[in-house]
């Protein structure tokens, strides 16, 4: 048996492909004609309140009888510095005004945020058979509690130390994040500074020092960038641009627009919309809070105090005052039905044996 | 004939397959082996004195018939800034000391530098047929006078854009460098800010847009990655940190050493040695300039400020206080002969037909 079906049979679908979970972008009717062409679904949570989770999961449900995934952030809730906060709540209401956005000023220190510990049970409840997470690792009570309930756990490294600490947590399948990769990197090490190993490095790394399945994401699109990812080593590959334009996106249409004509160089790093670095196409909020020379708070501070004002840019089709992630293959997104890039990506799959 | 023939076809060598120019780690007896094994050895000359270069390329041609290319550096002269370079001298004086390598105060707006416009009558003058470049594009002057003298011309690209200039200026061929790759960036558009472009996403957006050879270089070292470039379009691979540690490099033995320990995070940019972004192993100089908040004089006022310093720390074999460049797959580098090296690549090299 080869590693691809190791991979596809551990998991009860057909291909080796898993639609990136895109929080913001992917919607239960993306995950679930992923899911009924035989790849994997992934559905994001992260962050999200319990009954909205249960409910996305639901709707998911009621569109398939193939599994998928959900996927959760595992990140840490860090103490709220009120002044530095409060520094960045006035620019954003000052340069938001400027656009025509009115926001408020409101406790800095009043948001509520759930954490994967609050998804635990709800995923025992929904009878969720694989669940991936990023920005952390589980913690080792959670790995044993899902592991006993015969989930299959997929964590996110961005570089071959989180690869290890992963392995060594017993999680059961590695996804490679490589820089190339949009949205949110998944790193979670504190005391390196920001990996940025391209997808072409960490993959074959991970693979060589793991024996588990390794899911290459970051730069994958077609079939000759699939066909690259299994030379490199790869089990599964995880696009994630590719569909973010699909017809089942929750992306906005000045978004979905924005992918056809950005290249390379315009994808770039950020921590301006939530704290955390993520990959998107650069745009003038971006350059006005990393102009302001104001300190960003860190996630998920940055996140609640940019969420207003993202939610009503997206309302207005204002993709300026959103965050419009992208990897840096952000023109491969196509706007057509999931169901038909992913038929795509199989027609053109390529998988050599091992 | 496939576009792995159309490469080799027009440099008159067998394989697909350079040794990357490394300043300071090549020597001619490097690129004799490579060219002497059916790959295309690459001489670095940027910068040097032309007396020099030329001694490079006889000593080069005294060791193989074979084609090899000769690498420029194309970058400007800045202006020096000559307070702030002042400020460099100082601290660097005070940190070699602390090291016990004494350096002297001298003149910082003395020094002599070449550019790729003092190597080209050398280019002509030894029957050169093979010229590549970095940090910039050749003059539409010197391009037609290499081109009138058949000389095949190769560019180095960081992004789609630099691609495209190049193309546009008629270069032959394109050597797309991805972030993985170790040394300098071949970056030279300054109105964006540095590309961080993967290999496996920089590779096929070149090879879409532009109908000529494209090299692939960052991350290349076994017969997987290169069936990856292949699949990514690359016509050629240009490998660079698998030839440092051979018996051939200048490398000093602390420097080979490191690369075997090192994996990908440990790998990082920096513009402590030269003033240009290059990626290399994480070391005590690079830590000290970048804490002490100075201004990094632009290249190559930094790279002739911290030359005495480079140069008396790798006299004594002390890994600390030079440049120890490699990509994020630092670990391949293998120590033995280039051409056994090269042997090996080619015997795992499988090319797809196209």
């Amino acid at each position: 048996m080869d590693r691809h079906n190791v991979f596809t049979e551990g998991l009860g679908i057909v291909y080796p492909i898993i639609q990136a979970p895109m929080l913001g972008v992917t919607s239960p009717e993306m995950v679930a004609a992923v899911a009924n062409e035989g790849g994997l679904g992934s559905l994001p949570v992260g962050g999200l309140a319990p009954d909205v989770a249960i409910k996305l999961i639901r709707q998911t449900k009621a569109l398939t009888d193939k599994p998928f995934a959900v996927n959760l952030f595992t990140h840490d809730i860090p103490d709220v510095d009120v002044q530095q906060a409060e520094r960045m709540q006035a620019f954003l209401i000052e340069i938001a005004g400027k656009e025509g956005i009115e926001l408020k000023k409101e406790p800095v220190d009043g948001y509520k945020w759930y954490t994967y510990r609050d998804h635990i049970q709800l995923l025992l409840d929904e009878g969720i058979k694989i669940v991936s997470f990023t920005f952390g690792a589980l913690d080792e009570a959670s790995i044993r509690l899902l592991h006993d309930n015969d989930m299959v756990l997929i964590g996110t490294a961005t570089c071959l130390q989180e690869a290890i600490l992963l392995d060594e947590l017993d999680i059961d399948m590695i996804c490679a994040q490589g820089i190339e990769a949009g949205g949110h990197r998944g790193t979670f090490l504190k005391d390196i500074p920001l990996p940025m190993v391209g997808t072409f490095a960490l993959v074959p790394q991970i693979v060589n020092r793991i024996s588990k399945p390794v899911i290459a994401a970051g730069g994958i699109y077609d079939g000759d960038t699939m066909t690259a990812a299994f030379a490199l080593g790869a089990s599964a590959v995880q696009p994630g641009t590719a569909f973010v334009a699909c017809d089942e996106s929750l992306a906005i249409p000045s978004y979905k627009e924005a992918l056809q004509h950005a290249t390379d160089t315009d994808v770039v790093l950020t921590r301006a919309f939530s704290g955390r670095w993520a990959r998107g196409i650069n745009n003038r909020f971006m350059e006005l809070v990393e102009r302001s020379g104001l300190e960003i708070p860190t996630y998920p501070v940055q996140n609640s105090l940019t969420g207003l004002l993202r939610k009503m840019a997206q309302q207005n089709d204002n993709k300026n005052f959103t965050n419009i992630w992208a990897g840096q293959a952000a023109n491969k997104a196509q706007q057509k039905p999931a169901a038909a890039i992913f038929r795509e990506l199989v027609a053109q799959m390529d998988m050599p044996e091992i």
